[in-house]
């Protein structure tokens, strides 16, 4: 049953064959061990939210999607008590991140499913649920595979690629976005050489991408982001591919810390710095990269975090942002499902969307 | 007994009192606990090197030059029967770090002074070991107090400084090379508002430079290595300074890897990048940094050490270059014991030795 594209990707969520429960890789396990989890009632699926067992904007959305379908199918009451029943489920789930913006819309669009079924009988009401989170699933997948298909064209065979924090497959689904191309390139049989900053404090590339990427057969090399220089120095790299959380009208790129550094880098060494991500990430109402707010994380993560012992005196102070912000003029090409945009931005994206 | 000296900087070596031991900062305990340790037999002062409790070239050569006249002081014997045991105790404490150049320079140091002296009633010959060892200390201090000196020249009173590794006192003594400006200007009733890179993977400026420098009362800020260009970005920095390994004729320098990353960053943001040495560490016969030979150390120290468990994969691939080179065109100035270098590096270094 594992064809070729679940030998290289990784399948973070799915439901079970016989439809009574939600499986997922348990992410807070990773890289020390793979972990397949199945989750069967309302207050299991809460916990694997709230404890970052799932993790990633797009796939807490699928994962809600795949959990209202399942309790649905165990509620025993129809029509009003049916939707009664199944909304409270709907607002304990979405209690459990009320940040996340695609935890709540997966959970509105079963709820608008199961509102403009719930007339049908139970079967029907049933396959429209799993239709609709089947969709959602596969919605996510393909823009991540239009997205990883845009950027692979700018590749070739064996180039060397940096990447900087986690975009891939546990965040998402399938391909991903930052990482997409080096798995949809895998798949078609092509290799690189992919060099993945460990991305400090909370070390997504060293936990996350190399185990995506290694896991999918990539010849990965895990590096600390302070060795992203002599990297590029050495001639080991010809593109940088990174995601993004917000991209400003200007082409402006909000993304993990430390990726504005990399992009300075690959311009001094004149090397492509390439942004991937959905075109829900372009917020055209935000006119620049200074209109975007940095969350600021606390030095717990810097000093102690991960350690066996503290790793600073413990009165030092840190500075801990959580983004920073990449200028327009460092990045070579925008890709979204929608196309390549290039410089100037302003132009480029404001065309996605009219 | 505290003046101001020895409340901003820290005291990493000296003589007991009664000239039977020497004390050191138990360097592996740092940051966690400041503890004094007091080694009077050769065993201890071997275990000392060989286990880091003193590291730094530096500081394990003015460690050395006081082991050896301690331990002279308690040989029975005189004239051929003293030097053979003097002999002895230095080929020993020679081996617990055979590559440490400064080691083996200040133990054939004492040596020579014992060779000298042979002849002389032992009360003499003790004294003039004496002698040696607090002379290879205090050139050392005045050394570093030159550097810092003209480093601080290039400073003003309340400047953001972002400094990278450790090149302070504990690694040399009293000032330090890298850090020695802020600790100087400090002691002169200066300010700067100082970012440690905390330096992965071996975190030397979190556990070192962060301690050392918030203990002297300096305004620190601990800070990711991806945190730099943030940081420059924010406008909260006015000069880097950064010690070195090893210098090339032509002003390319080496130094902790990531070193070569923040000068490209300090050269996008125009910020002026300082690299701070003894002019012992300017190699004349290295023609550029392309003759300087890389160290490359194991993938534990970036996948497992300091963590309470593995932070990547098992079979994931590191590469772990302890130093990088920076481009001298990447350099404002060297600054050493003799003065101020600028470009062209060619001509400024060779006048150091002309």
């Amino acid at each position: 049953m594992d064809d070729i594209k679940q030998v290289t990707h990784v399948t973070n969520i799915r439901l079970e064959d016989d439809l009574k429960s939600v499986v997922i890789i348990d992410q807070t396990l990773l890289p020390n061990r793979l972990e397949y989890i199945s989750l069967a009632n309302a207050e299991e699926m809460y916990d694997a939210i709230y404890t970052l067992k799932i993790r990633g904007a797009p796939a807490i959305g699928i994962f809600a999607g795949y959990c209202m379908f399942v309790l649905a199918g165990k509620i025993s009451g129809e029509g009003e008590a049916f939707l009664a029943e199944f909304r409270r489920l709907k607002e304990y789930l979405n209690s459990s991140r009320p940040t996340a913006v695609n935890l709540s819309w997966a959970l509105g669009r079963m709820e608008r499913v199961a509102e403009a079924n719930i007339k049908k009988p139970k079967a029907e009401l049933l396959a429209a649920l799993e239709k609709e989170c089947r969709a959602i699933h596969s919605e996510d997948i393909e823009m991540c595979r239009a997205i990883s298909e845009y950027g692979l064209s700018l590749l070739k065979d064996g180039d060397g690629v940096l990447t900087h924090c986690n975009a891939g497959p546990l965040a998402t689904s399938r391909y991903g976005t930052g990482q997409g191309p080096l798995l949809l390139g895998r798949e078609k049989g092509m290799n690189f050489k992919v060099f993945a900053d460990e991305t400090r404090p909370l070390l997504q590339g060293a936990r996350l991408t190399s185990f995506e990427l290694s896991r999918a057969g990539l010849d990965v090399t895990l590096i600390c982001d302070n060795m992203a220089s002599i990297v590029m120095k050495n001639g080991w790299v010809q593109a940088c591919m990174v995601g993004c959380d917000r991209v400003a009208a200007n082409g402006d790129v909000a993304n993990k810390i430390g990726t504005s550094g990399v992009a300075i880098l690959a311009k001094h060494y004149g090397i492509p710095f390439y942004v991937l991500g959905p075109s829900s990430t372009i917020d055209m109402s935000c006119k620049t990269g200074a209109d975007i707010k940095i969350e600021l994380r606390p030095p717990e993560e810097i000093k102690n975090k991960w350690y066996a012992q503290p790793m600073a005196p413990e009165g030092v102070k840190c500075y801990n942002p959580s983004f920073d912000v990449t200028d327009n003029s460092l990045i070579t090409a925008i890709i979204t499902e929608k196309g390549i945009c290039r410089a100037p931005y302003e132009k480029s994206l404001a065309a996605l969307f009219g």
